[in-house]
């Protein structure tokens, strides 16, 4: 390819609603145009990413045995009612009716079409395990689009659907797509993660999120430096402390705190470690009596240590806040604590609550917790001794850097990512609600169990430029770089010699299947360079008309910080061997 | 590929709703399914065709120049304000509004897209010409989508827009789109004519459609055997006839048809040729004076050969009515004719009415026409002689088989088609109307000259199948089969002999780039063939115990009659042969 049937189009200055990397890196680049919130044209240079993204996706699904097909964009409501979801989705589901006044929704997923497909198409176990897939446009309404492809409206999803016969076909599926995944991943070239993810009310191990690893991911991955173990933050257990709980050492004293709301200003007042305070968070659950009406609420306290954070998905697991829960209200704290929000506690309570102490907290002695009083906490409490056993341990934190890892293997350590991919056991979800069956060996129906994978493929750029950059610009691995190799001559309208040195290089280098770029736009070296410095093709040769007569070329990767001289005569090889590293 | 790996899916009848052969065939044939009106998924089977046609588009549109992007499906409407085409252009226009109340509109093609990147983007004579093009989701909410991928509402559409400097550039454009859509329509192996189309307001000759000839077509489409003349018929020109206006032979004379409101009837009556009988059509224009106000009616009376039939695009440019014009409403007629429609005519008008007759009634004498009394016309009509020369005298008529070719090169002949493809020179319209200029050399903004150029891609299928099927099913070009080669081994269950050189000659094929298909599914014979025969997979290789034996496997042509028997050892030059024919 020629620069000039090209379409290349840099801008020195990020637009200023550019928040992050590689949102501001897209748009200086010219991979990617604003059309409007979160909506974008894929611009030539950009497009060749996403078709190089888009071009192993496809081979390692097919390879998985998966296979394509296209899914509607706009799809009617109906199916979507089938599920529920067209009411339960809410403002994220973009909605449309269409001339004759019917609902229709434009796809964020899939599931319903495909379903409906398996239940018309699938009729006997024969025809299982079967995988479906597609790479197509998608939609969310997002409320806050934002950092251009890593949270758009409209976007590109790979989204696969696997249809078996029983759960331990279902579970097969999804590990060979949990494979492929990796070999996608490893394919791309980027530091990645696979952890283990939520699976929510499906349960069972069968969720894992494809984290791409950067110090500006919203997600916080967890993983054992010294074993195999990976989670995300919500999936990630914290064991129960190892020893048995110390003996009680202290007497239970009411200590003043004037004005000392959070455990850390108590700690620092106190002048002892914040992981001797305990913090309280009061839940409610809205119980419904046989009838279904309203009987009255259950109110929750929840005991935390003092530096450990809450983790939503753990106790949303807690029996009796399964079935879902909420903050209690201040009218409700104050019936039960008689007193506000920053001095509660388990002590001296005026209606009795439901006690869940985090594993960490049930084996504290000597701790500290508001008096629910204003303005005090009592110090030196002890389970057994000042109050009863809690009601239910569980597991209820985030885990921090430095607990043990789940399987014993380690501490763990924990980074930032960038969610890509996600394979998902779903189980009959999908299929019961459809009511999509297959006949199976005994002629019966049954429902299939079901699962879906999908990659984020617009979003996988930005998360590789969040991985690769430097302060000029775009570092691109291999594989998915919009050119692998540019051809960068100077003075190539000046030099007959360095043209055809030029043109030589890139039909011999095309000839030989390297996607090669000539820049012969004319521009000068300092900002040709710092275009495809700003672009970030991973290969770069610069050819003069002074280095020509010593027949040599100047090789330099982007991760260099000088050129190399190479013969003319080996540059090919030199470019192949730097290719195949 | 093996077919226990892939999705086939065939169906004896084809649903209700599938009006044409291609609907039905590509139902049957499991290459698509209904999701909802003109909504369809491409199934694994259908897709396969859609990416084979994609590919060829996307070689041509690169070798041509043209340069890849891909634009959002979901567009906001203030750029469709800006041309106005968000009022005008009706409910085909699939509007949303997103959780913000905004407007916005789903794609039916992206004028305004390109034409806003352009603007901002291309800022110099120098960038030119550029042409960007996506192969990309749209959707059309037709009134009555039918004909499944025919007239669906949502399709897959490549759309390409050039930006020139001036005129002669745009023309240069236009030209290398119109040779590369040459170069895409002979790769599909279809046949197919590029006629001239109409280019409405912009003028000049740069509008041509490309059509595939299917007796089932929508279009009636002119050319001439013995020259390289083509148009549509909205374009085709009726040539003024040759001779002069014979004199004048007959007696004007009022003569009764009771009951006769149509020329046919008329002729049938009088046993006189329906040639010798000329139509009234009436229409009215709304004159505006200059203040905007409307002033009253002009009736315009178009006077037809009793054969012909009015083609609206000429009438459309007759002066006086190139500014719109509807049919003259009952009231209207009667106040200027004193009749009722079906026995209307140019002679003894209660009002004067400006009369347009076309070429061919201009020259002709002795002609019957209504009498402007209910159950009368009168025969023996002539020019001069009966009423004054027209007003106007212009070609009004769709072209008849027999006409003369307006090269002057033979007879007109006509066959029905299906457009897949139209280029159109644009001209400054959507640069002017979106303020999209360039700075030229002198420096000056100066506006783009546009063309654009859409290929229906999923369409294309559809109008193959119209043009290739039989009785069995589809028969595909090689180059946009699902598959080139289907290899059905009979009894591969129960032998091994048939079974290894089946999956032999799949890898051999396959290691070859063929494009092969092995039906390991195991069906009878009867039905493996009814399927591929269905499907349409252009070459067969069946493989059986008893030939086997021989050294022998049958090769047959999805349009061959019978079977070839050919040595084991030659299939693969055999096909080979078979492929490059």
């Amino acid at each position: 390819m020629k620069a000039s049937q090209f379409f290349i189009s840099t801008l020195k200055e990020a637009p200023a609603d550019a928040e992050v990397v590689s949102h501001k890196l897209m748009m200086r680049a010219g991979l990617i145009k604003k059309l409007g919130a979160g909506i974008y044209t894929y611009m030539p240079m950009g497009l060749r990413v996403i078709r190089k993204v888009e071009a192993i996706v496809r081979e390692e699904m097919d390879r998985a045995g998966a296979v394509e097909c296209t899914m509607p964009v706009v799809q009617p409501a109906e199916l979507w009612e089938e599920t529920g979801r067209f009411d339960k989705m809410g403002p994220e589901l973009l909605r449309i009716q269409d001339r004759h006044g019917r609902d229709f929704i434009v796809q964020p997923t899939s599931e319903e079409v495909v379903t409906d497909i398996a239940r018309q198409e699938l009729r006997s176990y024969k025809q299982l395990p079967k995988n479906l897939y597609q790479i197509q446009t998608k939609f969310r309404d997002e409320r806050r689009p934002r950092f251009g492809l890593m949270r758009g409206r409209e976007f590109t999803m790979k989204d696969a659907y696997s249809f078996d016969r029983d759960q331990a076909g279902a579970k097969a599926s999804y590990q060979a797509m949990a494979q492929a995944y990796r070999r996608i991943f490893d394919r791309f070239g980027l530091k990645y993660r696979a952890v283990a993810a939520d699976s929510g009310a499906i349960g069972g191990d069968l969720s894992e999120e494809f984290q791409v690893i950067a110090a500006t991911g919203e997600d916080a991955i967890v993983y054992c430096p010294t074993s195999d173990y990976a989670a995300n933050l919500e999936k990630a257990e914290a064991l129960a402390p190892a020893g048995p709980r110390p003996a009680a050492s202290q007497p239970r004293t009411l200590t003043p705190t004037p004005g000392k709301a959070t455990c850390a200003d108590v700690a620092e007042l106190l002048g002892v470690p914040l992981p001797t305070t305990v913090k309280s968070l009061v839940l409610a659950t809205d119980a419904l009596n046989e009838a279904g009406e309203p009987q009255g609420a259950q109110v929750w306290l929840l005991l935390l240590r003092g530096d450990h954070d809450m983790n939503e998905i753990k106790v949303s697991k807690v029996p009796g806040l399964d079935q879902g829960f909420r903050f209690a209200t201040v009218a409700e704290i104050e019936e039960h604590f008689g007193a506000k929000p920053g001095y509660l506690g388990p002590l001296d309570l005026k209606k009795p609550v439901r006690i869940v102490a985090d594993r960490e907290v049930a084996v504290m002695a000597d701790w500290i917790c508001g008096a629910n009083q204003e303005d005090h906490h009592i110090t030196g409490v002890n389970w057994g001794r000042d109050l009863p056993e809690a009601h239910v341990v569980a597991d209820l934190r985030n885990v921090v850097a430095g607990d043990r890892s789940p399987d014993g293997q380690g501490e763990l350590a924990i980074e930032r990512g960038i969610e890509v991919g996600h394979v998902f056991y779903l189980g009959t979800k999908y299929s019961k609600a459809m009511d999509a069956t297959f006949l199976n060996e005994d002629g019966k129906p049954a429902h299939f169990e079901m699962g879906c994978y999908g990659i984020g493929v617009t979003r996988l750029p930005a998360a590789a430029i969040e991985q690769n950059h430097d302060e000029r610009g775009i570092i691109w691995p291999d594989a998915i770089a919009p050119f692998t190799v540019v051809l960068c001559p100077i003075g190539m309208d000046r030099s007959a010699e360095v043209k055809a040195a030029a043109e030589n290089l890139h039909d011999e280098l095309l000839a030989a299947g390297v996607d090669v770029l000539l820049d012969d736009r004319g521009e000068r070296p300092g900002a040709m360079f710092a275009d495809w410095e700003l672009i970030g093709v991973p290969h770069r040769v610069v050819l003069s008309e002074r280095g020509l007569k010593e027949d040599q070329v100047e090789y330099q990767h982007r991760r260099d910080t000088s050129a190399t001289k190479v013969a003319v005569a080996d540059i090919v090889s030199h470019l192949k061997e730097k290719l195949a590293a």
